[in-house]
């Protein structure tokens, strides 16, 4: 646990950026245009809920697609089972919405001071189109984009992570996984890189119970980026 | 040749950065410090002439190896040649070196010029751990890091270049190679990029004749990346 950290691997969606505002916002200002109404706000959070098993899936099968090419899908599925007829140009719009999320206020901050001391990558299941429009839309910036597309895999399968150490000559004892979600960090930990936990209590809007800090040795609790910094001495 | 120019990629030694000044200046203060005197302008023109038929072999060899690791062995053979015996801690600081050249006065503001209105990336031959290193010692931005690495190849194999307009979703077509090299544009133009070339008249020194720009269907000729801003009207 001693080892310095040399690099830090950030999730994105949920960790860097606020999905859910976001695109709760983007999909009422579409159907406000289109004439439509919906609950937007029950229609983003299962959108949201069908991500993983949709990855997981792709995962366990044969041949790795994209997170635009997945998640049409599974918009196209919750639309139907919410009774919603969006036009197909409306849907495109929310696949590509993706690419326009904000980020938490202390991200951009944060993320600056850590990359003073620290290589920062991102380590997302977005691909790298993705998260160049992404990054630049939010206005953050790290020293690599790093993807689950350079593993041909999601996470949290163990060669995302191995991929993006051995592309950043890393071993894992010097390496941290910044996540808001526990099986993310699980998945990291269990490999040697070093949990980092960061508490986003919103991502899933406000009176919902946040997610718990794992259990982990060597866990890293942080209330937010600029804290981490702190925390890191940068 | 009218579609607009979604990407840019960027070669990195030459063209972003002043990879013979840095290195001389370099090797001159390591000599100095261990005592030794030796001709560093050559060692270092002789060292980077070494460079592409040592990376061309690696591409006709079996296994990839990263520039840190051939570099290493062209810098022994020639300081063997030159007659010099450098310390082995001297040669690592100077294979290491490259991750700390200079950027030439322009690359910055364009760079960041040029990234409000495209998706900007490196495309070069040294690996990422290199290239995140460099590009914050240099104080570049660009939105994505790439590297011949991600086709376990080097330039001018195609395989480098296909591998980055996939991993950017872009067709040929829609994506410009910026370099001050006429050897990378051949090889991107043949496969339909856009070629831009940079001159550079200083890159291997003052008096040694630059570079000319290749003949090449719809080349872009810039002298430096503002004036390549200003061309594409950014």
């Amino acid at each position: 646990m001693d080892d310095p950290l040399r690099v830090l691997l950030f999730d994105v969606f949920g960790t860097l950026v606020d999905w859910r505002s976001s695109l709760i916002d983007l999909a009422t200002a579409n159907a406000a245009g289109a004439g439509l109404q919906a609950d937007w706000v029950a229609i983003v959070d299962d959108w949201r809920r069908a991500y993983q098993p949709a990855l997981d899936e792709v995962r366990r099968g044969s041949g790795w697609r994209d997170l635009d090419s997945v998640q049409r899908e599974t918009l196209r599925d919750v639309l139907a089972r919410h009774g919603v007829r969006l036009p197909a140009a409306d849907q495109e719009s929310l696949v590509t919405g993706w690419r326009q999320l904000r980020a938490w206020p202390d991200s951009r901050p944060g993320l600056d001071r850590l990359r003073r001391r620290h290589v920062t990558a991102t380590l997302s299941n977005g691909h790298l189109a993705l998260l160049a429009d992404l990054l630049k839309f939010a206005g953050l910036r790290v020293d690599a984009l790093l993807s689950a597309q350079l593993a041909d895999s999601y996470k949290p399968d163990p060669e995302v992570y191995l991929t993006a150490l051995r592309l950043l000559n890393c071993p894992p004892a010097e390496a941290g996984m910044v996540a808001a979600h526990p099986s993310d960090l699980r998945a990291a930990a269990a490999l040697g890189l070093r949990p980092i936990f960061v508490r986003r209590p919103l991502e899933w809007g406000p009176g919902v119970p946040p997610a718990e800090p794992p259990a982990l040795d060597g866990l890293i609790d942080a209330d937010g980026l600029d804290r981490l910094a702190e925390a890191l001495g940068c």
